[in-house]
């Protein structure tokens, strides 16, 4: 038996009622499809990912990507085919532009399809992943030259794509980075440099490797007012589109990891003795920053679903193996027997632990999601303005407490499996070992939530904030939302009162005590958000004829979500609104 | 330099006003030392630790232990020097009684010293530990002449023990186990059967084995009542002491495992084609299960102690990266210059939010473990059983809270070192490995939460349990204990209500709506408890001639603990009074 059966009802129905992908696709820019033709897709590329992908994560595990004597990477057994059979099914491409070959389909349902398969295996689900950042950023800053040069092939999958921004000492802090970039005669540049931490940065699976690398022109400004963004391909491309000579670009090594065994991590050399690796600068110099922000945005919400991926594999399999594990024995159980541990209410209990948040990550994220479709094709620029605000106001949650949940969720997964749980052969410890990354890179949750008290929280001095806070304020009085206006109500209140102790902070320029809030308020803003979403689709799933089983389960996960997990998430108050001078008390060196 | 300096500080420091180790000390049957040498003698098994367990703690996780051919297990480098170090110094046997060869000091200082053993290496301390459980259990149950023939080679860790409970149908439910006993005409019996996950079952640090093995005597009465517990050697020992023959007992497998990768987690066959092992019957036939819980018990501390350590190895750890590690810019940072990332406020909060709760833990633990030594030496019979029933209350907070948290410390210390964190080579990550296991052994932390719910909790109707809360009362009353009392009095309303709750429940037998409430409850009168005593020893630091940095600090660890960390389990009221409707809707199978 499979363990992962790709959860297309709950993902259809986030899409239909959260995302509202049907009025997504009705905008000028996106196709259009049906929604029970975007079911059958759904169903399609489940059993797609099951069948090709899935047979290829525990091997990916075990094996691992092995840097090899000639520099190159060898992939685990089975991950060409695979790789080969994705491209040629085009999953990895409808999402994109008709122009370049893809399918023109809100991003939206792209998640949909990317959540299954980094579900089916997340260290391969690495490789379109990046790709995707690659295609978004080319084709946000990029020429037309350089857009239908490049962009076909990263579309279909033949050629991959990466982000190199880390430098040992420039995490987050991209603009400590020192890569050079020197301009050649010919409008081209020579790149120097090293950079770490680069996934997927060699490998075979793909025909070419497209780069996109953030350096320094020589004589920029310090900082990140001084970097700029180029395309530095593994073979250099002829005018032809056929490939040319290799480029000087080299894995030095990869990073021997906790998990996500199958992704190479390299370190990458750009030019060697012989001089620089050719670049081919996107748009003006200096803008590589804001450029560079583009592709992570959209790596960022990438990110955050795969938190959901995860989570989702981790419930399935605890699920079955609590349903089929005897041990103890329930008092309707016969003396001698053993009743399946999913009888034992705390294990079941763990069981809607899991399941209520994994819901609710999804509407937050898939919600999100559909704000930036709304940010590109959005009917009116005051539809886009708005989209994007309350994009960047999710996107950090969606980043960073998904993430944090699917650890979470990763370990009660290990506590439902007990001791098997600890044996790697059971496979479960794998998932907590993979989703452990998810909140580090593209930003840790640190910074992530940094950048929602920092950046998003003050757009328009909070008013962006309170209407997120005042839409959800209406539904809760409107819909009523059954009985749990209680307490979305009051992590209603808690988020106002935040929000002004932080505007205050940032008004006075305490920014320290700001900072100090920000990951439990980044928690609090999360659940209340997630919250509603769930008492939301508990009453669509209520009043819109769906089938009694169905309806009663939404209603309890809603219900668990937003009784039990929430409150907690209400009491962060008095944590937000500490201030740093306990910090510095605390921690004193 | 070292990653880990003893905290003997702290550990003093808690001894002294938590436990109250000098009055155990002066209790009839415990060695009396007077303070100053206590904490000399920490220092100098913190010495130790350092300098000959911590070399073996990353070689250990890299290499692991290993099945030859020949059936023997071989350990990684230096872990047969270090164990016979460790015997010569005779660190393990401090607290075993003068009579076996041991210092007869009360255990709570044994619970010192072996935070220190665990810190410097996890899986090493295992070996020690486990042989401690089975010197407990032959202590309290064997005859004079099995204590006398089997305890001082126990005691040096000339030999050491094991517990053997788990069979591949019997985990958490003991008494479905299979392996067979049969009585032979001289008073032995021949035991058969297989044992799983059976820790350090077979080595050669030590030059005999002593199994504690449950199995089941021919016609004994089903279930946990048809239980004996038996002596079973690796090699028989000749009357004089010297080792003869090797016995039936076999290891036939080891588990590949997420961490602790050098301690053997052994698959152990007892008996082969020629009959079965011999075993020698502890106390009288079917007692074993009581006879189990003696060694469960002491062991459930020593787990919830390998939480602290854990934890305050990573917090070192991840202190010391933060001051190192430079990255971003602080405004009171040069430009150009990068700050050290601990100058950032969300991570000095990571920090504080570790230190804290790492302190909280070690309160908790060494406190509980002061109840178990007055358990066996309080002055009065009242005095040693109101011990007893508050050690029982606490220990599955002791063992389930601590390693919970300690899961958790792991993964923020992983955080603190960003990419870092997750490449094996920084070591964290083996940590966060290691330690996950702690939640699942010695019974699950949901067995944890069973036991405080169902047995611990009705302890006379709950009297124990009230006594404990009016203790908290008291002090939070008459002590003032600044302004941590209204956290602490909120949760302690928590704590009523739901103990009223659960009480009811159990009255009108609603077994599984308790239950389904015994998670959160373990973790509410968890924070309860811990942050009374933070608050009690933030008080003592103040008014007992501290110096200042140290009660300035310890008032800060205090504070956050109880005004930002003890709210969320407040919180937790209404998950803890939920009932089991809700997850029978929310999971239906």
């Amino acid at each position: 038996m499979s363990d992962y059966s790709p959860p297309v009802e709950d993902i259809v129905f986030v899409l239909r009622h959260i995302a509202d992908l049907e009025s997504l696709m009705e905008l000028d820019g996106f196709s259009q499809l049906p929604m029970d033709e975007v079911e059958g897709i759904l169903e399609e590329a489940g059993r797609f990912m099951v069948a090709e992908v899935l047979p290829t994560d525990r091997v990916g595990d075990t094996t691992g990507a092995k840097l090899q004597a000639d520099s190159s990477v060898a992939m685990p057994d089975g991950f060409d085919k695979a790789y080969k059979e994705l491209v040629k099914a085009g999953w990895g491409s409808i999402t994109f532009d008709a122009e370049w070959g893809g399918g023109g389909l809100p991003g939206t349902l792209g998640m949909a399809i990317s959540e299954m398969l980094t579900a089916t295996n997340m260290a391969f689900s690495l490789c379109p992943l990046l790709t995707h950042g690659a295609i978004n950023a080319i084709e946000a800053h990029g020429s037309e030259e350089q857009k239908s040069f490049w962009l076909p092939n990263l579309v279909s999958g033949k050629w991959s794509g990466t982000m190199n921004l880390t430098e040992p000492n420039a995490g987050s802090d991209v603009g400590a980075l020192t890569a050079k970039a020197k301009p050649e005669a010919d409008g081209t540049y020579k790149i120097t440099g090293q950079k770490i931490f680069i996934t997927y940065g060699e490998h075979e699976l793909a025909e070419n490797i497209i780069h996109l690398v953030l350096a320094r022109v020589e004589g920029a400004p310090p900082g990140t007012k001084g970097i700029s963004l180029f395309i530095v391909p593994k073979f250099l491309v002829n005018a032809d589109g056929t490939l040319g000579e290799k480029n000087a670009v080299t894995c030095l090594s990869l990073e021997e990891k906790m998990g996500i065994h199958a992704s190479p991590t390299c370190v990458m050399e750009y030019g060697n003795s012989d001089g620089g690796a050719t670049g081919y600068l996107i748009g003006e110099e200096n803008q590589g920053m804001a450029q560079m922000f583009t592709m992570m945005n959209s790596a960022r919400l990438g990110v955050g679903n795969s938190g959901i991926a995860i989570s989702e594999r981790v419930y399935q399999k605890s699920l079955n193996y609590a349903k089929e594990r005897l041990q103890g024995r329930r008092p309707e159980t016969q003396k001698g027997d053993q009743s399946p541990i999913i009888e034992h209410p705390d294990v079941k209990r763990n069981l809607l632990y899991i399941k209520s948040q994994l819901e609710a990550m999804r509407c937050l994220v898939y919600y999100n999601s559909a704000l930036v479709d709304l940010t590109r094709f959005g009917k009116t620029q005051e539809d886009r303005t708005s989209a994007d605000e309350r994009a960047g106001i999710l996107t950090p949650l969606s980043k960073a407490w998904s993430t944090d949940v699917a650890n979470e969720i990763a370990s009660v997964g290990i506590q439902i499996h007990g001791g098997a749980g600890y044996i790697e052969e059971t496979g479960i410890a794998q998932h907590y070992r993979d989703i452990r990354i998810a909140a580090i890179y593209e930003g840790t949750n640190g910074i992530q939530a940094a950048d929602l008290v920092a950046r998003k929280l003050p757009i328009r001095n909070g008013e962006a904030m309170e209407e997120l806070l005042l839409e959800i304020e209406k539904d809760v009085k409107e819909n009523k939302l059954d009985d749990l206006s209680e307490p979305i109500n009051d992590a209603l209140s808690a988020t106002r009162a935040s929000n002004k102790y932080l505007l205050e902070c940032f008004s006075e320029l305490k920014i320290d005590a700001a900072l100090s809030g920000a990951t439990p308020y980044l928690e609090l803003l999360s659940k209340l958000v997630a919250g509603w979403l769930m008492a939301k689709s508990a009453e669509i799933a209520r009043t819109e004829n769906y089938p009694k089983e169905f309806a009663e389960e939404k209603s309890a996960t809603a219900e668990f979500f937003c009784k039990q997990i929430l409150p907690t998430a209400t009491a962060l108050a008095p944590a937000i609104m500490a201030g740093d001078e306990i910090l510095n008390a605390g921690i004193n060196v």
